[in-house]
């Protein structure tokens, strides 16, 4: 019988998801959060589907045994390849971020999909849009260079230039598709100027978690101080730093799984 | 009891320990040689010393395994942080790409070394060239650019540019303490001449092996087609794909371990 003081548990490979924590954390004030990054396997983005799979499964073990009572995959990635999996084998709701990626680009035309290698491979965004228009463009150095703090550096324009050129004009909308690129969007702006929508699913995705919380009467009520956990794999204290680039505020503490 | 037949086992992170193998195959044309890369973790170069110490006695197990009589460490990263403990802890020799780089880097004046960010933390060439003016420089994009085939693009003369324009006219040798590096030459020789020298220790460390088999009676004159075998932790058919750039010829059969 899960309860509504349970936790509900985020992972991503590493820093990302917590721009959908973010979001979480701003539409349920009063829930528990647990994030899990797993910093010492990242990046997930250019790995096969089989050890994506194997990674998230490793995640979802060690959120279970958090006593989470809903779990959000806070990662394109690791969705586009583990979501179906881990719906069908955990006991509890399973939230996928490319859910709300998958709703909002349904609601547009013209319409460009930006993700990592491994996302735009699993081909999960082409099959549920095949019926429109669309482009699937997968931008691989979009996460180092983020992590990296360049994503406002002319080297990083030329980049994504060499990447986007080819939809100039020819769409009115990006999904960001993966939880790294909402930190790109002054660079995607300067390119595509104003006419061109830029849209992300974090705060969607967040929604979904509010609606499903309430509609199974799991809403916390009861916290005036809900606790924020972060857990990674390797490396708490350049979790520390560069999280907060990320989460928009700082981040205390940090254990080591 | 060793036999000259048994194969030397060489690891990297993934792709660039190729370059050393390359010339270890150059230099001892009759020896049998097994390659891991260790995709399924890469990159090392961002990690912390103790998740790359635990990756490197992983991957060394897994070659003892394969019954080599020497192991190459073939990642800088992974040197700097595990080849004393993998010399103390083994019964075979352990040769690390780090001690031809070092070597090469005493005989230099003003030298640059540029290295992932994890060998420039553990500081080993800032200690051993401690006597002497030298600038020490992590160049944390290479890597990523070089694995998406960026490493002449202009978007690459930017980074390397904002990572390097502090020591124009300071240094005339540059030491490539990763490698990866090899391949981003063309880009470093466009942005400091020719009157300074890109150093790599791959021919180095090739010749170091080749001296330690020669005096140790270890070296192999029974074979007339050695074989080369090569192994990865995810991905064999990228590791084909991507393996050649950095191998100088086609790799045939790749393994998953």
């Amino acid at each position: 019988m899960k309860r509504p003081q349970q936790p509900i548990g985020l992972f991503d490979s590493g820093f990302g998801g917590l721009t959908v924590m973010k979001e979480v954390a701003l539409a349920l004030p009063q829930e528990n959060l647990v994030y899990f990054g797993d910093t010492a396997h990242l990046p997930y983005g250019n790995k096969s589907p089989e050890t994506i799979l194997q990674f998230a499964l490793n995640n979802a073990t060690f959120l279970m045994n958090q006593n989470i009572k809903l779990l959000v995959i806070a990662c394109h990635s690791a969705c586009s390849h583990a979501l179906q999996t881990l719906q069908e084998k955990l006991p509890i709701p399973v939230i996928g971020i490319t859910e709300a990626g998958l709703r909002l680009a349904e609601q547009r035309e013209k319409i460009a999909i930006l993700a990592t290698t491994s996302t735009i491979q699993s081909g999960i965004y082409q099959k549920a849009l095949s019926h429109k228009e669309h482009f699937a463009i997968d931008c691989p150095l979009f996460v180092p260079l983020i992590e990296e703090g360049y994503h406002d550096h002319p080297s990083t324009r030329l980049i994504a230039e060499s990447y986007l050129n080819s939809i100039q004009g020819k769409v009115d909308s990006i999904l960001l598709a993966c939880t790294h690129y909402p930190l790109i969007k002054p660079t995607l702006e300067k390119i595509f100027g104003p006419t061109v929508s830029l849209i992300e699913p974090a705060k969607l995705c967040a929604e979904q978690v509010r609606l499903y919380l309430t509609h199974n009467h799991l809403l916390n009520t009861q916290t005036e101080f809900p606790s924020l956990k972060f857990y990674v794999s390797d490396d708490p204290e350049k979790f520390k730093r560069l999280g907060k680039i990320f989460f928009g505020k700082a981040i205390e503490k940090v254990e080591k799984k």
